[in-house]
């Protein structure tokens, strides 16, 4: 297994000498999902940050009435994991769910205490992507107030665009909020009026 | 002005020594907003993260058709800035304004690297910070998709329990993502249901 993908995703951020990348890499435990198994499951109690090396994992609820709300897709060179869970150690309300065949290195909340207490440049790695990710959080959470479901779509192609192509519209109109019919709809005056 | 306040906040995450502590209080601007005056204004570059010692700001934007949408509150102890702005260094879309009389203790984003040169372990207690930050933005993220603006304005009781009764209800209606009137009904029904 190549572990070049996740040291040239933190060199982005920290420089790391070649025996932190080694203990870093010592810390985390290789996982294959096949398509449509779970990561986690809604009512577990989150235990690891994971990497996505290839395929492409989706992290939802469910609500009383049964629909599924998407929280986010993680493609190669994401993280994901349920921030809420992990942090405070009670059962979280997320399903991490493979689309396709997915390979990922988990990282566990142990590890990742003792990789700060040894190497504690990782605080500012994970300090600068937690950063990006609540940026990208409060916009699409504002985008949700003040955009039209066309808007939020477009926004969707630029955010996710290596998987826009490749899964299935209910989860695309799942992540929007919107029904599939209404983002059928949509694409349809949308590509009409183009 | 008294120190104390945002010492005892930073003391929940991190350990400071008499030194560290000094020099990072250095590093702080003090600064009186009056009520409806402005810390930020959409267009402008975000340059300081700001910690509410008195009072409250509250962060919003405005979309094309003129209405407010608010991003967040910031009543004392909370800390407040355009994190898109300020960490793309680009304007920003968020106006932040004082809601009453405001005192802040401001960190500009050049003495905050100079502060994780020096003390590293600010990286710790932002990252920690943001964290919680994000595990609350991507809470009212699934929120606004699956419950109802009833379930969402109890929510928001829950999060802000200290201003509920203080702020103007359009500003509720705003936060929540429903019009001043639908809040009205809301609560009319809900008091009656009780």
């Amino acid at each position: 297994m190549d572990q070049s993908v996740i040291i040239n995703n933190i060199s982005k951020h920290i420089s790391l000498t070649k025996t932190e990348s080694d203990y870093f890499i010592s810390l985390l435990e290789f996982k294959k999902i096949k398509s449509k198994q779970f990561l986690l499951k809604a009512g577990e109690v989150c235990k690891h940050s994971s990497f996505v090396i290839s395929g492409c994992l989706r992290g939802y609820s469910i609500d009383k009435n049964g629909f599924e709300h998407i929280l986010n897709f993680a493609p190669q060179n994401w993280w994901i994991g349920d921030m809420y869970s992990m942090i405070n150690q009670t059962p979280g309300n997320l399903n991490i769910e493979a689309m396709v065949d997915t390979e990922v290195l988990m990282l566990s909340k142990i590890n990742q205490e003792k990789l700060y207490v040894k190497v504690p440049k990782f605080e500012r790695f994970f300090r600068i992507i937690t950063e990006k990710s609540l940026i990208a959080y409060q916009q699409r959470l504002m985008d949700n107030l003040s955009l039209t479901a066309q808007e939020r779509y477009l926004k969707f192609c630029t955010t996710y665009p290596t998987i826009i192509n490749s899964i299935p519209q209910k989860q695309v109109a799942a992540y929007i909020g919107v029904t599939p019919e209404f983002l059928s709809k949509l694409k349809a005056k949308y590509l009409k009026g183009h």
